[in-house]
């Protein structure tokens, strides 16, 4: 079967009914996925606060009321504890259980984060006929802890996780503008070279997904990335929280044109 | 005295002497200066999200932590209950008080929030060579209530209100684009021409402000404007409030060229 060009609506639907269990890079093209955290009401200000104060990690593309379950707004007919194929539940900061459905967790008192993810910026350079190597490998993006500190907020803190992409020295420019309008998905790089600047001591050796070589003519190129909120979360040890399983996104209704800001 | 080219050092010590109690239209030229907003933790959460909702009326420079009363981060050695020349209290959502200085009022509860101020992109727009009727006949801004819905967030809601300025045909595409570049201030323009579009009925007499008249060739432009989260503060009625008073904004040392978004 090809999802790619499967609605949002048929994607979540069939997640819904678990007759569509796999991660969702691909699917539905042309509409945004979203990084979810779901947070008991009490930590939300802060969670809220941490993402204003960190735009480039935590773009938000959506906040929900608090006890709203079907995130109209974003995703007609959705129900985001019920349209992820794959749920992480953490308590006290430690990864407790890994479900396909949240529903029997869901009360009034929570609020969930959508947060941009880089499937659309991704998109949107190959659109424009920049190269990704992961893409074309099939592989996982490289990703790295780095020494880039964060603003804290409350129990939030951290250090910026980043995702590298090895483009060639000719396309840089143009991958940084094209990104650069993307802001409520990463928006622009935040570090173009020379990975020691920023505490990545081994290139060759990223801390999560894979790393699939750097061409002569390819330059390193860093965004921050989605995995960052949930290590501050986890940091943070708060009692309880929800977030998707990793490559398993909630695929909204908004268009990626939707994204681009002036 | 011409205060242009004080520093915003300068002019908060100024204020906190009060030696300067003046509006601050025009003081310490190429800084940014802000709107204040402060309220109890209690309702921090909803008025955060309702800014975040409502961007383009509610553009946040900085958000302080709770209790934080010195904004080091965008003004050094700023106290921000001493350092603007005019606060209004709100009780309920009433105006109760109009004073100098309100570090009586300090608590270790409160949470202030700067948001952008149509000063800045002004001075852009200005430097750019676009006039700006109501800068030169050294009248207060038009302001009109609008029949644009904002989201809500708990507590707050309400219409936007609109800042209007005439401008002249050949530059409106200019003015737009230049705005657009500072979303940290409101931003583009949310409507061009057509005032009974957005509920404006007799463009020739704005809520708040003056009308300076629009020329033949001069069309009017409608920026969201600040004084739109004080109307949503007083529907909210919630039980205090400390907000600045008109013309009296906070100095920040941000560089307006700083606050160009890309």
């Amino acid at each position: 079967m090809d999802y790619s060009n499967a609605t949002p609506e048929t994607i979540r639907q069939l997640i819904r009914n678990r007759e569509f269990m796999m991660p969702t890079s691909g699917v539905a093209s042309g509409y945004a996925q979203g990084n979810l955290v779901i947070l008991p009401k009490e930590y939300a200000y802060d969670f809220l606060l941490f993402a204003y104060r960190n735009p480039k990690p935590c773009p938000l593309l959506y906040v929900s009321d608090t006890g709203e379950k079907h995130l109209d707004k974003i995703a007609a007919g959705s129900n985001i504890y019920t349209d992820i194929g794959n749920y992480n539940i953490y308590r006290d900061g430690k990864l407790v259980e890994n479900i396909e459905n949240v529903e029997k967790y869901h009360s009034d008192d929570l609020v969930s984060f959508i947060i941009g993810c880089s499937f659309t910026f991704e998109s949107e350079l190959v659109k424009e006929g920049i190269r990704i190597p992961h893409i074309e490998k099939k592989a996982n993006v490289a990703m790295y802890d780095t020494n880039i500190r964060l603003e804290d907020s409350g129990v939030f803190s951290g250090n910026m996780v980043v995702s590298m992409r090895p483009i060639k020295a000719r396309d840089v420019s143009r991958a940084v503008m094209i990104t650069s309008s993307f802001a409520k998905v990463h928006g622009a790089p935040v570090h173009v070279g020379n990975p020691a600047d920023i505490g990545i001591d081994d290139i060759t050796k990223p801390d999560y997904g894979d790393f699939v070589g750097i061409e002569e003519d390819e330059v390193p190129v860093f965004w921050a990335c989605g995995v960052t909120p949930q290590n501050a979360l986890r940091q943070s040890k708060i009692p309880f929280a929800i977030t998707h399983g990793p490559g398993y996104m909630f695929v909204t209704g908004i268009k990626n044109s939707d994204l681009i800001t002036y």
